[in-house]
């Protein structure tokens, strides 16, 4: 039995992750835009002992006609109304490198991160979509290699904004009367860059965890980079053991080359988990979850779908997904897809039940699932999952009733909050002492 | 006795309007950082029945030897958070049209909005001091002229945003299965400006109370033109009811200039109350927070400050005063000076007790603090103010439980809250149906 612990955070966007979750009968399908919708999720995923919750992001109206309505209330209001009301449960924060300014983000997330007490972790993405750009100016969205070569330069001004305070900066006002920061408690980093010019310091001093935790999601060779220099946690669609070990051998090797602990990355890749009282119930929740009345229906939405030949029980060979560094879109999803057919053989009828909305799909009944996710945990594959529930509050609730006390009967997770900031309960050491200051 | 309700909002930046105040012996110093701060102090004006709490914002560390700690924690950060604690009041949040996109701050703002039931109001600022220009680029502050056309544009691409939606998007979804927003319920709106180009539309619809409010407070030229075209309630430094009434007249001009009724635009001055069980006690009250043990101190102090000859028993003349419309700094407190003086002959000892942080000083026991309020509002020369106590929560406190109760008593104040947004409760129209859409 490891020590270390399983670490689950949990998505909580709109209706769920699913593109259909809209629909679900049980819940008002506007419950998108519901504060208390929100909070009821929160509170399900703090009693199930998850670590945090995650949004993603997209700054634009995403009109697919079939799909849910996505990305609407912004993150950074939501999870901070939330940290108000929910105790314990950390803060999966998404912020675009391309489309905010690096002062205002740092001090936004320092703020949240003060009065969360701090649960605020930064989830970096740089935007890969033309109709973001499109809100944000007249300029077309940059490639990917200019990017990331931004979000490089952001990240590092907010880390040199979050330390350009000292730890005790706040603890010790010298005598009431003196004048209030007057040492260098507080230093301009003047930082000068090719994308940035930014006096600082911050206006917000350090916080009750240093300052937030940085997480990324970026599966090409510039997202590893990043991940590799700045991550403390990294989201990633790795759909088998094999891949994942080899991801976590990169990062690590990555993080490394830039003289950090490579023990310090925690991997939670995503896992979509379809629970029921049998695995055929299970088999029928994901058709219909999909809109469709049978498996071969779903097989040949997903043949379809990926622009593969429809032959269900034929070999689907790797060739058939190809990625290529200088696509505009992400390519995370098309690399686990090739990876984990390279790995293992499988069916296209297979295959389609190993993946849903580009993560690891898992279903059957709880103990099915539940041994899924602790065979890669006991193994060392990853250090824990991004659940993705496909419908919200529903697959969630079921997850925690009826996975969760298995996961902790094996002794891999806790649902008590001993720690008193996400930092710690991750295991991280303070940023101040312990890492470069760029 | 008129119909019309006396409007209060209140300041709540830090630990209270006066620079001293994070010296008070009764409060932690480091309260500026200290949610369960904010909270205290939110809940004290609900008590009061506060129409709106206010925090004004500067995105930049202000290092003033001898002042309390100021600005700190992000405005929309803190509000939303105590929108998630503290029920029924109103949020003015400061957000400056100079260091923001128009896209995400018009999200963040209808996010807010619709977690709090629609109880914000945006105070919009363009920032004057060279400062915040450093920690957002290499380029100097821009002039008030281009500061201010900016403000104009960013305003008016933030209000089509928001207008983007029709109001019944979000209650008829069609049939479930249906396309989402296919229709034209959500519409781009394509601006091209000298600023900004934004396609939209926005992808947060509508909320409880159509959008946020606009609040404004420049007192420039330029300010006053932007208050008239968008401003549904204006902060000012109005030091006499001569000045105020002239203001309230100008500004009403300019919005009907502007195509609106010029009924639907609320005045609520800065009022900075010294409460004290006699006029004696309020007056060495006000010395002591100013730092002095004599009221010649304290009026050698206020003239050293202003420029101004030291003769406490001379009549100051207005041409002490004197603001350029070219000046970098704001130019309300200097002509509201002016303005005073001009229309009541004062000594500088009696100037030095009208005034205090640049807005109006009312000092004295309850029963003289409040009809020094009443006053004004019984001749309609002000729609309200916007009381800044000096230290908090201390004279928040003695505020709300010994003026307050005279207010009610007049009939001026509830404290209870009837409506349920805060646009309805400061009597203004639903802005979609009413307003021109630019």
């Amino acid at each position: 039995m490891p020590s270390r612990r399983l670490f689950l955070n949990v998505g909580v966007n709109s209706t769920g992750y699913h593109g259909n979750s809209w629909l679900a009968p049980d819940a008002a399908w506007d419950r998108f835009l519901s504060f208390d919708h929100y909070v009821e999720v929160a509170r399900l995923a703090r009693e199930g002992g998850f670590d945090a919750v995650f949004l993603s992001d997209h700054p634009a109206l995403q009109r697919a006609d079939t799909s849910r309505p996505l990305h609407s209330l912004d993150p950074i209001v939501l999870f901070t109304a939330l940290a108000a009301r929910v105790p314990d449960i950390g803060f999966v924060v998404t912020a675009s490198s391309s489309y905010n300014s690096p002062y205002n983000l740092a001090r936004r997330l320092s703020s949240m991160d003060h009065i969360s007490g701090g649960r605020v972790i930064w989830n970096v993405v740089s935007s890969f979509n033309p109709d973001i750009a499109a809100n944000f100016g007249s300029a077309p969205l940059p490639g990917r290699e200019e990017r990331y070569r931004r979000a490089e330069e952001f990240v590092s001004v907010v880390k040199q904004l979050w330390r350009s305070w000292d730890h005790d900066a706040v603890d010790t006002p010298a005598a009431l009367g003196d004048p209030l920061w007057s040492g260098d408690s507080a230093r301009p980093i003047d930082h000068h860059g090719e994308f940035f010019d930014v006096r600082g310091p911050l206006n917000v001093p350090l916080g009750p965890q240093g300052h937030p935790l940085i997480a990324q999601a970026g599966a090409s060779d510039a997202g590893i980079d990043l991940a590799g220099r700045h991550a403390d946690l990294v989201y990633a669609a790795l759909l088998g053991k094999h891949a994942a070990r080899e991801f976590g051998a990169q990062l690590r090797e990555r993080a490394a080359a830039h003289d950090r602990d490579p023990e310090t990355v925690r991997v939670l890749p995503g896992l979509v988990p379809i629970v029921a009282d049998s695995t055929e119930e299970a088999l029928r929740r994901h058709e219909r979850l999909n809109g469709h009345a049978d498996e071969l229906s779903l097989v040949r939405a997903f043949a379809d779908r990926h622009g593969l030949p429809f032959d269900p029980d034929g070999i689907v060979v790797p060739e058939l997904f190809h990625s290529e560094e200088n696509q505009q879109g992400p390519i995370g999803f098309t690399r686990s897809l090739h990876d984990l057919v390279s790995a293992e053989p499988l069916t296209l009828r297979q295959l389609a039940r190993r993946v849903d909305g580009g993560h690891r799909l898992v279903l059957g009944t709880p103990a099915e699932v539940a041994e899924q996710i602790l065979d890669w945990w006991r193994d060392d594959v990853v250090d824990g999952f991004t659940i993705q529930p496909p419908t919200l509050p529903h697959d969630l609730r079921t997850f925690v009733e009826q996975v969760v006390p298995l996961l902790r009967a094996e002794g891999a997770v806790t649902t008590d909050y001993p720690e008193s900031t996400v930092r710690a309960r991750f295991g991280l050491p303070d940023p101040v002492a312990s890492a470069p200051t760029r």
